[in-house]
């Protein structure tokens, strides 16, 4: 061919491009919603509707189409990453054999029950269809209690693949598998190399990453397939996948600095194979697999440096209730364990999680889980522990039908309370990768062989164990890295979540003015720095951002409100993180010094206040309904004068939710505070939401609660852990310092108290049954 | 060869045969069980087993061996049918591809939990194993309340085929498959071609034929087969089959004159298709199917004159309760009813069954069924009304959560409740064979297609759908005799329970001695004619046969009795029928005119009296606990002057049990009966065993019940079925002539009642429930 030919080619090819709505060969370029519906309805197997690239805001695509295997429908965006759906968006699919590619959901929300959706209506579900190479970034609904979904799967044979999701805080898990109804049952459901990227703590329940069916479906045949995912820091509720259909599968995913578990919660015969969970000895929240029901193997998984307790033990096998109505714990029977290894956890096998026995007079009999888990085997697994372990296994109630066979511990000769079939032995571990540790030689122990153990045929790494069948996830000690830290191997091809760090910038600001400029111009994690002086604001500054506010001199430097009552100094809008330090601050009685907005904080905020003096304010802290901060902090803050102190007291829904997940308050002062001083509230009970945290430390509480109604001082109803140590409270006219959850996480200690009533503990409060 | 060499052949093979436990090509006669226990010891692939012919009196055959697919070990009857094993005696199978051929368990009882079980312990499970031409008959535990099963199958893929299995009375399904375990799940088991004779009503609970897995194994995959089975007479319970797993199948089977229903009862996605139930338009307790539970098609199945109510509807629909507890009723979801054919039944569709909105006042919330059917389809059936049916759909509570699509009614014109989806057609029917009727014209609708019809592919008859997709159980009028009432098709090779009619003796008799005498010789069914006169008995008479006792005179025959203290004139044996006639029968005060044994009741006994006059006794009638009767009736008949009437009471541990299934009282007088006038209890609440039907009528009460503790007349605590109508009850010293339960099937009317006191009618009694 000569050149010229060829220069004809290229213009043609462009002058097509260009065009709009243009069908050439299989390609159709759409760059409006019309355009787009035009497209869907005129296509045929092989079509590919391209999005142009750019924002496409407001726009609810329904795909309904049918390819064929051989040749299915896609829809993809001109470029991958370039194709923007923001505002109030959604994408529907129904059909066969449908694949959408490359689109980057941000700034938005679903107006609907998702964001995508394998299900138009109940003549158009998705089936053979894929959503692939896709991002979902924050697109929260407006309010933390308008539920919605963000991967809705329904129909069969559908996939979900290297997408990369982050940042959901409302209600609702982040991907559902639906099997409501014959056509979504034996689904094959693949959910693969995808990256969960960081999910913040829920505050409540109801924010799983995966949940596969419900309860009332929970008798289903599912076989959906969760395999090759990076879980990382997906922290929304204790259940990070809550397996609640039958035969499903989760392998080799990997769950990194992820606060929960894989819990199957309903339904039965899971298969638990060869998945990483990495935590970092520190962190207790870091979970591992937790069962409950019949049927489940768990084979082949490594677990390191996971201290999580009771519900989020490595190995969590639950009691269940007897005869248990369908939506609570029936009794775990039929289990394997077999072939995992546990490197430097802390009680790794927990047996009996969740026994309540003793909460017999304060709950109906229905919801006493005294069934013991039977018919189980724990067999060939490896224990390593660096530092021995007391207690490598818990029996929260009897493990008298759970069998042990040629189990293997190394706890470095240190002593504990074992069974048959766990056999000491003093072997050395190697590093082959990051978090990944093996044993150096192999363990000279025979492998238990039980009923059906030869369907375990292959170890973490995919290795034969036909020739080697010996104890641990690995049968060899020569292992290359497998790398799965890697995020290349994960979500979008074209998105990465690792951020450059930004050196943040010092606003320096010497009045009012400047300083409300300055809020406003400043970039997330600037620092505004205040010149000493009185500084008087008469209206709320507004953080929508990380910033950290401080004086220069720590002594000086004030800010007093003026601003119209029931209003904020601070305005914690979502995304707003104030770090506030040095600084006087002074209301007209009138005010709030903090609060988040009234409505619309559809993603978190955060506080910390510290060598503050705050004085003459209605409520220093007002939280309002749905709002959320993980993290509320007080440190050497002197609060005076005011009406109200820190008031979390608005989830009064009764749903388990609460206002913050961490409330600490350190080397503080409390003098002159009518009401409210901490009202920290958590409503319902669900046993297995086990957050709410108060840390009350070394401060100090005088003349405080004279107007509170239920003369309680410190309030903590609902919430599980709290401490009370340390403290002062003097002269303090209510009739309790605080009521405290004998049954939960609730301690007090060395607190001086003299003339304020006492601090009692309840061993069982009697609360709402959310479920 | 030449005749000399065959001679010697033949002659050889003689001597073999005849010698005892001699190997011989792969024939292993044995003759005793250490014979036999030597044999299986050594047995290898390809042996048989031969039991020699004869009676094995307290054998426990252990059968643990290991054959293969193409060379199984067989366990076998020298010929089949004279192998008889008797006693306290059991067969146990542990390994795989076992077969046991031949088989005659009669005249005795097993000493462990079942008669053949496919499980010796847990390293010795059956598997690919077989029972099969074999009879089981009246294998009976000794009394009622010891219970066993008869054939229990464990393991997988075992067989059940072609045995007669007749007469179970004592507790426990007749067969069951037991799912508990992984060796025991996806069993594949198959129950085929078998024929399941008369199992009597028991009277309470746990009287199934087949049960397949319990609640708490019911959420396990079973896929057990039930297919081309006989049920004749298998009236134990109101389950004939009762399903508690997942994904079994009920395949062509007949379910002629049996008092139940096959029933979904746990357990999910079983397939029901192409069975027979057969009614006679008369006898209310012949059920059909009735549904619970996730999943089910309920597809081809033909219904003939089945008029049952409500359980035993011929589509019963249950509702459920909302997050039942795992032994109650889950809500019915997801079921296709297709392609049925229901014939001259009375309301063949009912929904919402089971409905106890209004009982809440006495049951816990966890009982009441609130739940109606959802996401469910009735579609392509064909109902047709000889005479038309006021409302051939009953909603109990609303069907609302069912799609009627393409159904199809002849009702002859007479109005009815329909629905959208049932289209009154006026077509013919023609019969094809007893019992079996088709339509006789081609109806012309189109059936309607729902998601995975298509998987319905064959008609009830084996033809195509493909090419002629109509509604109703059959795409041809052009269909032969299916011959489904065949009996040679089912069971045993060599067996039939058809038995000859014998025409009775009658053994005159003018003595108390010959009386003795005679009632000691006659055969079953035989006639004992009193001659006019007095018979003085000082001991009781044993009736163990069914006999006919009367005096050839009505007037002028008294039997006088004056045995000992509490010994009974006729002692009820089991299989003791007794009809007794045209008698005066006159106590000391001091003994009881009828009772049953203390123990040892393995089987079942009757009364029948009429037209006799019974005075003086302390008793009338005693049956004691474990006793059963499915009849007992008094007609025109006096009872006077005694301490007790008649006791049906000690089935007192509240599991549901009674004493008989119909106590009738007709044209009686009962005067001067101090208490127990009537007493008829059954203690224990379940909503679904239906049973205790008393009938009293026209009858006379006169001073009676004087010592009555509790101060009613007539007790009828706890049974179902209750008319008292017609009688006069006359200076009666009691509170109440009766406390009638409202809310089960309790009538009263037109009685004429002085000075006695009154009926009282409880809608709701509160009883033990006993699950």
């Amino acid at each position: 061919m000569s050149i010229k030919p060829l220069l004809i080619l290229a213009l043609a090819i462009i002058t097509i491009l260009s065009s709009c709505d243009t069908k050439q060969e299989n390609h159709i370029i759409v760059s409006d919603i019309a355009g787009y519906n035009n497209a869907i309805s005129k296509a045929e197997p092989g079509d590919a509707i391209i999005l142009k690239n750019g924002v496409w805001k407001d726009a609810e695509f329904i795909f309904i189409a049918n390819g064929t295997k051989e040749n299915p429908i896609t829809l993809k965006a001109e470029t991958p990453g370039k194709v923007f759906i923001e505002g109030v968006s959604s994408l529907k699919l129904g059909g066969n054999y449908l694949v959408v590619d490359g689109l980057h959901f941000k700034n938005g929300y679903s107006p609907s029950n998702a964001v995508v959706e394998f299900w138009v209506d109940e003549n158009n579900i998705a089936n053979h269809s894929t959503l692939t190479n896709c991002v979902i970034e924050d697109f929260n609904k407006m309010s933390r209690d308008d539920s919605d979904l963000w991967v809705l799967l329904r129909g069969r044979h559908n996939t979900l693949s290297n997408c990369y999701i982050e940042g959901k805080t409302n209600r609702g898990p982040t991907v559902r598998v639906d099997v409501a109804g014959r056509e979504s049952i034996n689904n094959y459901h693949q959910i693969i190399n995808n990256h969960f990227g960081p999910r913040p703590t829920k505050g409540g329940a109801s924010g799983e990453t995966i949940q596969i069916g419900d309860s009332f479906t929970s008798m289903s045949p599912s076989y959906t397939m969760v395999a090759n995912n990076l879980f990382e820091k997906c922290n929304g509720e204790v259940e990070i996948i809550s397996s609640k259909t039958n035969f499903n599968e989760f392998r080799n995913n990997v769950f990194y600095q992820s606060e929960g578990s894989l819990v199957t919660r309903h339904g039965n015969y899971a298969t638990i194979n060869g998945n990483y969970f990495i935590g970092d000895g520190v962190n207790e929240n870091y979970g591992g697999i937790r069962i409950i029901n019949t049927g489940h193997t768990v084979t082949n998984n490594y677990f390191y440096s996971i201290i999580g307790k009771n519900f989020r033990s490595p190995l969590a096998v639950m009691n269940g209730i007897p005869k248990s109505p369908l939506n609570r714990y029936n009794q775990v029977t039929d289990l394997v364990v077999a072939y995992n290894t546990y490197i430097n956890c802390a009680s790794p096998w927990q047996f009996g999680v969740g026994t309540n026995i003793n909460q017999k007079d304060v709950l109906p009999l229905s919801e006493i889980r005294s069934a013991r888990p039977i018919r189980s085997i724990v067999a060939n697994n490896v224990i390593y522990n660096e530092k021995g372990d007391p207690a490598p296994i818990i029996e929260h109630d009897e493990a008298d039908g759970v069998s042990f066979k040629s189990n293997v511990i190394n706890n470095q000769a240190v002593a504990f309370k074992s069974h048959k079939g766990v056999k000491n032995v003093n072997f050395k571990v190697k590093e082959i990768a990051p978090n990944i540790y093996i044993p150096s030689e192999t363990l000279n122990t025979k492998a238990f062989q039980g009923f059906g153990f030869d369907e375990f045929s292959k170890d973490l790494f995919g290795n034969s164990r036909q020739n080697d069948n010996l104890v641990g996830a690995s049968v060899t000690t020569d292992i290359k890295n497998p790398m799965i830290l890697d995020k290349s191997k994960y979500g979008a091809k074209w998105y990465s979540n690792e951020k450059e760090l930004k050196e943040p910038t010092t606003h320096n600001v010497t009045n009012a003015d400047e300083l409300k400029i300055k809020i406003d111009d400043a970039e997330d994690g600037d620092i505004i720095m205040l010149k000493m002086g009185n500084y008087n604001i008469d209206s709320s500054l507004q953080i929508n951002k990380k910033l950290n506010i401080t004086a220069e001199d720590n002594s000086n430097t004030t800010i007093n409100y003026s601003g119209a009552k029931n209003t904020p100094l601070f305005e914690l809008q979502p995304k707003g993180f104030l770090d506030l330090k040095n600084l006087a601050i002074k209301g007209t009685n009138s005010q709030f010094t903090f609060s988040s907005l009234k409505e619309n904080m559809f993603t978190h905020f955060g506080l910390n206040v510290s060598n503050c003096v705050i004085s003459d304010f209605d409520y220093v802290l007002k939280v309002y309904k749905e709002s959320f901060a993980e993290r509320i902090t007080f440190q050497n803050t002197t609060i005076l004068n005011c009406v109200n102190g820190l008031e979390l007291s608005e989830e009064t829904n009764d749903k388990g939710d609460y206002n913050t997940e961490y409330l600490t308050i350190k080397n503080c002062v409390f003098t002159n505070i009518d009401k409210n001083v901490i009202d920290y509230y958590r409503g319902g009970y669900d046993e297995s939401t086990i957050g709410g945290n108060l840390l009350l430390t070394n401060s100090t509480f005088t003349n405080c609660g004279a107007k509170e109604e239920n003369g309680i001082l410190i309030n903590t109803r609902g919430i599980i852990n709290v401490n009370i140590s340390e403290n002062t409270f003097k002269n303090n006219p209510v009739k309790l310092v605080a009521l405290l959850w004998g049954a939960k996480n609730n301690s007090h200690a060395n607190n001086k108290i003299s003339n304020s009533g006492e601090i009692i503990v309840e061993e069982n409060l009697k609360l709402k049954l959310f479920y």
